[in-house]
């Protein structure tokens, strides 16, 4: 009898690996030991339960640790924690409410996720002042703006408690975000809908910087529109208040709020992995073969812990995001049920809503990434509309593409719009993935009809008009 | 000096390769000869017009004439049509308000387009019976159902006076539609818009068929659902009325109606070519190489009368559409103008709106057509959320896929739904085009957020299913 197959962590790589690998050999043991209580929820939606789009937390799980278990036959466990992996022994060692035990393992994946930077500023201990990164966390928020937490189905170890801890403001009128990416745009809408003062504090000239200068301007100037207070290139020193924030200190001024969310990035979680000698790669995420192995060929890393190669660079890069978690998870589940699959290629494809804007973006788009990559990049930037000029509804889609003068490769593009964009950067990802030139890309048939697209495609006017700078 | 590049027809095909060879050698004398009032307009939006969407007719031209004569320094003549190509002389006999006269040409292109088909129906000549393929038509349908045609730009030789040769019907109630194409669904949408009761007949098993038939029932349900009477497998037998359409007949039943219209198809017009001794291919269009070019080296063709390469089958094949046109013909432009560039190949990409749903294909999805081109295929049908499942105002998409189970190559793809379809298929053109497998394709790095997609895309979710199929 094979030695199980073991799992550290129960969320999107973990889940996906356990059950691909149980599909595909049910005679497999899989163990997931994960240390909270609940796995396998979207945490991409917690602005949006913050917001009150999404009206329960448990909305956010898709399948529940019982469904796991009985319908999927995988030995989750819940509330259990892995404090050392033994490589040499092939055993884990494993905190749970029983007590402390070891695991042997025959293949283990380490799918420890990331955790929320907390940047070393005065004051980011002061009641009010909130990272994002998981439920309890959602909830906490909107029992602090004093908001409803319908959680009752939530165990009480989990965000019912973590919410309690907080009374609520009184009356909180202005709010704090630290930082212009992903989560700090999507809870600037957020707050927003609630209607609070939203200060926005980004210490680079621009949010959304893996987005690119020129899809971030165009954000700016919406968020300006819907009111938000945008403070760029404004490091934060810190926070203000007795017990409970009041304000936030940035440069001369401070600024009064009643919350703060600091949303400056995720870091991989790497020290239960880096204690057993588990190598790192030059991002400081685990780093990884194309099979999702690291250094220990018993040993896969997977999901927002782990590095992954991008497809434009052929370099190892870290870029924490759900469906590359999904996807490496499962290829690993079945390369330990005996079909080696590789984990795939990034292209650290991406899409935020920003209130009524959408953004998008893939591959490399800036150029000094670009030449670092050894490329030597060509930048165009075009407006088209994004239906048939005739027909109503449609509006202003921008696009910045990059390609490579050497080779006429596309290396990648941003979009930015009110509509039509998200999926649009699918098309040029496809791109990427298939090594094709922007001449390659402009030449693609890609759908028409007058409420959905001009009859070029934007992505392909912008394939066209890199294709000729590339030429000249 | 060298001969002028003469260009048959000023539409999409003829003012794309117009203005790409003007561009890229401005001494080259281009002139085009088109024998009605307009040029480069746009014909999908004739249903739009009809339904009100549109508000005039000119809304719909996308350059003026007049543009294209001072800003691209293109001759173009309007109301002059080509008569004769005579290929040893390289002239063509033209026939304009000054009278007839010979042109020398160095290179030609024909891009004379398509016309609607009128099938041998009795009382097709019936006032009432319209089909819809001019600016004209489109006129002429509303004028005719006693709606206002804001044409007062338009010179009284186009629709305007088209549309006075009729009066109105009197309260029309209920109109026919011939045809479950693209124009018949189209055009249903836009009579139901103005409360007319509409009978569609089609005389397939199913509307839309390069659709697929798993795609097509889901429109049908819909259509039912809007209050269109459906009339499938069913052919008409034709009109009847004394000077106005009255009923349609159809097997055993006739049904009283106020208008027809019928959109059966279209078919490329040939007929000065043929006469020329340019062949024609297998499908009727006629045959070009890689450039666009006729069997004549200095004869090309472009547009909905000339055939293209399909990027799956690497067969002629015939579908006039808009971007086909447009992109052959700037290649053309290009290629006259000095740069030998391909017109590239088709997938058959297309994309209509139904009242409220989107429907999309790409390459081929029948599976009597992929046997006939070499294939060994396999299909699936999947549906999924166009967003996260927690995330309001997703709606259920249905993705039909096929591949070949050899060689693991998609095939091609119908995608149906309420929201986010028609640029989803974009992704699978691509992978057409890059010739990916199923296995490649479910493994692309597309884009993911809670309000745009599930973290596993739909096409991502069709080809792990497929990539399944396939292996199995």
């Amino acid at each position: 009898m094979t030695d199980p197959f073991v799992i550290v962590g129960g969320d999107a790589a973990g889940m996906s690996a356990a059950s691909k690998c149980k599909r595909d050999d049910p005679d497999r043991e899989v163990i997931v030991f994960e240390k909270g209580e609940w796995v396998s929820y979207g945490a991409c939606g917690l602005p949006y339960y913050v917001k009150g789009e999404v009206e329960t937390l448990t909305d956010l799980v898709s399948v529940t640790p019982e469904a796991f278990v009985e319908e999927r036959g995988i030995d989750l466990r819940t509330n259990h924690e892995v404090t050392a992996i033994d490589r040499e022994a092939r055993t884990v060692t494993v905190a749970g409410p029983e007590g402390e035990f070891e695991q042997d393992y025959g293949d283990l994946l380490v799918a420890t996720g990331a955790h929320a930077v907390e940047p070393p500023l005065d004051g980011m201990g002061l009641d009010g002042v909130f990272t994002l990164h998981d439920m309890n966390e959602a909830a906490a928020i909107r029992q602090y703006l004093g908001l409803e937490t319908p959680t009752a189905d939530l165990p009480p170890t989990d965000a019912g408690a973590a919410a309690s801890e907080y009374a609520a403001a009184e009356n909180p009128e202005a709010v704090a975000v630290v930082g212009g990416g992903y989560v700090g745009i999507e809870m600037a809408e957020a707050f927003a809908a609630h209607g609070l003062d939203v200060h926005l504090f980004e210490m680079l000239p621009h949010t959304l910087q893996p987005f690119g200068a020129e899809a971030a301007a165009v954000v700016e100037d919406h968020l300006r529109e819907q009111g938000v207070r945008l403070h760029l290139d404004t490091p934060v020193d810190g926070f203000l208040g007795e017990d409970r924030v009041t304000a936030i200190a940035a440069g001369d001024v401070d600024v009064p709020v009643d919350l703060a969310l600091v949303g400056v990035g995720v870091a991989p979680n790497t020290d239960l992995a880096a204690a057993a000698g588990i190598e790192t790669g030059p991002t400081g995420a685990i780093a990884t073969d194309e099979y999702g192995r690291t250094n220990d060929e018993h040993v896969y890393a997977a999901g927002d812990n782990a590095e992954m190669t991008h497809v434009v660079t052929g370099e190892p890069d870290h870029v924490p995001l759900a469906l590359t978690a999904n996807r490496a998870g499962r290829a690993i589940g079945a390369t330990v049920a005996g079909d080696p699959t590789p984990v795939g290629e990034i292209a650290g494809t991406a899409a935020v809503k920003a209130f009524d804007l959408e953004v998008a973006r893939t591959g490399v788009t800036d150029e000094e990434t670009a030449r670092e990559a050894g490329f030597d990049p060509v930048s165009v930037t075009i407006t088209a509309e994004s239906r048939a000029h005739y027909y109503p509804g449609g509006a202003e889609i921008e696009i910045t593409m990059l390609g490579d003068r050497e080779s006429g490769r596309v290396l990648g593009a941003s979009v930015v719009g009110r509509e039509g964009v998200a999926k649009r950067i699918d098309t040029v990802a496809a791109a990427l993935h298939a090594e094709l030139t922007a001449h390659q890309l402009s030449y693609l048939d890609l759908a028409y009809a007058p409420p959905f697209s001009p009859v070029w495609d934007p992505v392909l006017t912008a394939a066209k008009v890199l294709d000729g700078k590339l030429d000249g």
